[in-house]
């Protein structure tokens, strides 16, 4: 990793740090409820979402707070999601990042609540930006609930579970990750767009260069499973094959989903090297995507 | 109850539930997500809340159509909070209105996305509604997330849990229905008057109107649990005095719970009476609300 981006990250995944618990501290809610949402925003992860907001805006030239409330709003979009996705009625797990998840420690009531708060307030953050137009502002929502709803991260949470141990085509398992995992990021990367007053030319091929990094997203988190080293990840390795998960190398091998990744990869900065402006950093967070070992 | 104010709330109960799963049938989703979403959109109830969007444009004269977006959001919201209250570490209840409850047809984990998916929903409703302005739109949004979120309505379920089996005062009960139940309801009242383009100050006294509604509301919920018929509730009676919850009966005696509903109706009815409008639907539906039997 370059100094550069290594420099980028950790300071821009400190200021999200930094702003993000302030949105639930100014609530006036039930301390039990605040402290559950505090505790999974406060409980790490690589902020890679909220990131991307910035590294956008970064690109275009323009100042990074006009991104920051969009960024925490998908952070807090991406927690609640975890949190679901950890009750025992979903994935039961009872550690997130080497952590207890928020149900093991608040509760299984707390914590679908927890969620459906930080769902709700995420929002709020959007709606209530100062920083930019009401135009801007409705296009960024009514683009986060294609992203994030049924349309697409609930949608594809669900075809997941249904998917699990059923033998699925290269298609279907596509499609899962699309809207489980590539549109959320995906929106990060056309909210930074949109709050960049970006061409739309230059918005559509950064729709397409998400897609081909959600994908790569997958298919590395896909290969960690079975490469990766416990201790980094914060989880066991191993879980999808004894879960008979259809994966990128159940399907294709591990060197298939290798070169598939390699190839998403490719095309994912041809397209990025002709926007309208120099995007070094994107490009540098593009190799990050396939190269991370967490 | 008047013939005029039974042919508004039948017309407008059946304009709701036409529009509402229009909303979520033209969604690209897995079918057990929307089947999901639907069946419980479909369950029935009063739809009071989207009636009253519906009943304060009527009152300012203005085209009904202009709400009916914004009152199937509200419905959808409120139909989440159902969906997420009946789930087995929650309420764990079998029956909602006499039909078995989502997570009893669907299965827990669907139950939860089902309601993630149409509160998530319910933003885009308004968003993307093309009868109102950019300003009124998010105008709503901000509002109805203080309403619904965790300085309301989830707030006020985290607090109405806490408070379960332990004996209350009746500040801390009134304050846990204002925000579980009063605020949504207030909201459907304010939101008929941004949108109908109502004075400041006739949305002020409207949003003092609707606390006080919202407080009456929840009394009658409260002597209902002790003096309904189970057959017109679908639902059982004597549940609160099982389960040892503080109730407005339990701290006031029945009698002063009548009374004190009975202030509550007279305070909102001067208030609804000093409007620029007339107001005769408005003072309806408050008797309506007072006077209720499911």
């Amino acid at each position: 990793m370059t100094n550069m981006l290594n420099d980028f990250l950790s300071t821009r995944k400190q200021k999200i740090e930094e702003a993000l618990p302030l949105y639930i501290k100014e609530l006036q809610t039930p301390k039990s409820l605040q402290e559950s949402m505090i505790y999974s925003l406060e409980a790490g992860g690589k902020r890679l979402r909220p990131i991307l907001v910035l590294a956008v805006l970064h690109t275009y030239n323009k100042p990074e707070e006009l991104g920051l409330a969009t960024a925490c709003a998908i952070e807090m979009i991406h927690t609640y999601s975890l949190i679901h996705d950890d009750l025992p009625c979903m994935d039961d797990d009872d550690l997130r990042r080497g952590k207890p998840t928020n149900h093991k420690v608040f509760g299984e009531a707390i914590a679908v609540l927890a969620g459906d708060g930080l769902l709700t307030q995420s929002f709020a953050l959007i709606a209530n930006d100062p920083t930019c137009s009401a135009e801007q502002k409705l296009r960024l929502i009514s683009e986060l609930v294609k992203a994030s709803g049924a349309e697409g991260m609930v949608g594809g949470q669900v075809a997941d579970m249904e998917g699990e141990a059923k033998k699925l085509s290269i298609e279907e398992l596509q499609s899962i990750h699309e809207n489980k995992t590539a549109k959320l990021l995906a929106f990060s990367i056309i909210a930074g767009a949109i709050l960049a007053e970006a061409p739309e030319e230059d918005i559509n091929k950064l729709r397409e260069f998400s897609y081909h990094v959600g994908i790569a997203f997958q298919i590395r988190d896909d290969i960690l499973d079975l490469e990766g080293n416990q201790d980094k990840l914060g989880k066991p390795v191993g879980s999808d094959t004894v879960n008979e998960k259809t994966t990128y190398p159940s399907l294709l091998t591990m060197q298939g989903a290798k070169t598939k990744l390699e190839d998403h990869i490719t095309k994912a900065k041809q397209l990025i090297k002709s926007l309208s402006v120099p995007s070094e950093l994107l490009e540098q967070m593009c190799d990050l995507i396939a190269k991370r070992d967490h």
